[in-house]
């Protein structure tokens, strides 16, 4: 099963290589891994997609919780939750398409951000699901190039306060 | 110095993982790495921000070419590219602030996308500068939590068509 984990790290050189090496090591899927500063630039947060059973989740979380730089892991598979991606995607057109393109992605709340004489190239947000479907629309004008962002999400609870080192939440931690 | 490089693998278990262990085993430093599958359900594109000196980015993308599911490498730094970052910030607000963080919302072009007695939960899409700009105007409104994506690039030349499975682009590969 998918499980998407929330995790706030101390904003060290190498944080995310240590996350990164952490799943290598001990054979965890990443499935995407999204990093940023927050509000306080000490400390960033990481979108963690991975897969697994109960158990290999429940080690991930431990593992995730035992790295130095580790302040907060949560679990937000079954919780309240935001969850967004971002896509950029270059679709080829001719003059007597552009139009239709242009409102499929007012439809899709797409913005334009590049056009050039061959291609459009749009940034649209939205669920992973809804990613997936504006690409299947766009699949048939013939799309030239996809970078997509992986799943950045937020809990939709009371914000996590940070308040010791090691201080974790929700049921599958250590 | 800081660079941008997007590498194109084949969309096997364990791709992300192979990736990170590289830059874990190599010491080189991974600032951000976003994900996500292209147009072909085959082939997925990374972007990876990290730094270095010329040597050091010289040696990160020839090992980068050498891993086995990579298909193509391209260092986007001193391209014509289109970079993207997507961040979801959740701003505390009272009844008397709410209007003006809703008007600042529409300055920067970002959507509410929830709202609790207590919280407005925003996303907002823009290159890192825009997005940093962002936070500096919320962050006197308090915010709760923030979750950022790293950055998504896209090269504004002609797309990068993948013909053989080693094939690499730029001066900077093996």
């Amino acid at each position: 099963m998918k499980h998407t984990i929330s995790v706030l790290v101390e904003n060290k050189f190498g944080a995310l290589n240590r996350v990164a090496a952490m799943f290598s090591a001990r054979g965890f899927n990443l499935e995407s891994i999204a990093i940023g500063e927050t509000e306080d630039p000490g400390i960033s947060r990481m979108t963690i997609v991975t897969r697994g059973d109960d158990k290999i989740i429940g080690q991930i979380v431990k593992q995730l919780n035992r790295l130095i730089d580790t302040l907060k892991v949560v679990d937000l598979t079954d919780a309240l939750k935001i969850e967004r991606e971002l896509a950029l995607i270059s679709i080829g057109y001719h003059k007597s398409n552009r139009s239709e393109i242009i409102s499929l992605c007012e439809i899709f709340k797409a913005n334009v951000i590049d056009i050039t004489p061959k291609a459009i190239t749009v940034e649209i947000v939205g669920t992973p699901d809804k990613i997936e479907s504006a690409i299947k629309i766009f699949l048939p004008f013939g799309i030239r190039e996809i970078a997509r962002s992986g799943v950045v999400a937020l809990s939709r609870n009371e914000p996590v306060i940070v308040k010791t080192s090691k201080e974790t939440n929700g049921t599958l931690t250590t």
